[in-house]
């Protein structure tokens, strides 16, 4: 008998697969209407800067790197992490950014309030754009992202955490020197992505570390420490 | 017993995840360094415009439209097809344009002959920055995704030739009217999307039918067509 480690990445694709009672036009129809107001997640810039320094990078290519960070370090990943559901998640996890924007991760705590909830309000309006059981379906990867409670979730989680780190490393601090970051608002990040991989946890340890001794990031407190 | 609808995913996953007999570490940096190389898909420009018709697409975020396709229009792929081998798919197959860049879906043949030499030699490159035994599964997939042999393959390449269609006719024509392309020549790219999924060749022949109404296609042979 083959062991099916990825049981439940097939029952979500095979519930995003299924479009409900409506007939196969409509369906369709919506599901392509879905896929022109996910275009305009090309036009969110968020913080870092691609590894060049030309420019902000956007959300559409952020989750795509992130989808491909999956396949290239999911080794690193939980023995039974089913990998389809955390290139799944991470591709639908900034949509809602299409209405409510990129917050900078290291906002304070009451613009991430808000954030969350506009966050909420579009992923209501958004995912309800394709035909019903599937429109459930997509939400609820987006939700799992969101709770973190599947190590799946946690993984994709942390490459959302590591993906930046590793953009200010080549981008001479990228959002760290320009948002002047203190170090243990970092070193908090470190921990979600501890808790998706510990190898990739050591590895961004290792790497603030370099960032310190870089000048990146300053090794004690700064005014915007709590 | 689970049927396992999805194996040779879960097998092209497990192949991806090991990174082989080398040390740890010295696996792990070889795959951030593959991560970082793969930034650079974010500066290849293609031909398509986003839809809101500012600026041209470029290959990195143009990955990540396909693989969200793949969720969204998953259930017009023929039964068994995985999907997430599908998204895999398409989240490594534009990595070859980091060396060869983009070239316009148009072109004439010896363009293309040339640019297949280029490609090939670029996913020697490029993959070979993986840990061997993963560098010769993300090959693989590249290669299943050229070839078209497999309806995973013929799935991920109709999406890649629906996702410009689609955002053509959101921008007025598109690169149908800037580059004056010929009906007939369009039509053949239908051909390639009715072989991975027949509602979707469907649907892309009812918005061709569309763009000749609309005046973004011409119906009769244009000089340019062969």
């Amino acid at each position: 008998m083959v062991r099916c480690a990825e049981a439940r990445c097939r029952t979500a694709c095979r519930a995003l697969r299924h479009a409900g009672s409506m007939g196969a036009d409509e369906s369709l129809e919506r599901q392509i209407r879905f896929v022109l107001e996910a275009d305009r997640l090309k036009t969110v810039a968020r913080q870092s800067r691609i590894t060049n320094g030309t420019r902000q990078e956007n959300s559409a290519e952020h989750s795509w790197h992130l989808a491909l960070m999956a396949l290239a370090l999911g080794g690193h990943a939980p023995a039974s992490t089913d990998l389809g559901r955390v290139m799944a998640m991470l591709v639908v996890h900034d949509l809602v950014e299409i209405d409510a924007g990129d917050l900078f991760l290291y906002s304070d705590s009451a613009a991430q309030t808000r954030q969350e909830a506009a966050e909420r309000a579009a992923a209501d309006r958004i995912f309800a754009l394709l035909p019903a059981p599937q429109a459930v379906a997509a939400r609820a990867l987006w939700d799992e992202f969101e709770e973190r409670r599947t190590p799946e979730a946690r993984f994709a989680r942390a490459l959302d955490r590591l993906q930046p780190m590793l953009l200010n490393m080549q981008t001479g601090g990228g959002t760290w020197v320009a948002h002047d970051v203190p170090l243990d608002q970092v070193l908090s990040k470190v921990e979600l992505i501890e808790e998706g991989s510990a190898a990739l946890g050591g590895y961004a340890r290792a790497m603030i570390a370099e960032a310190v001794e870089r000048g990146f990031l300053r090794a004690i407190a700064g005014p915007h420490a709590g």
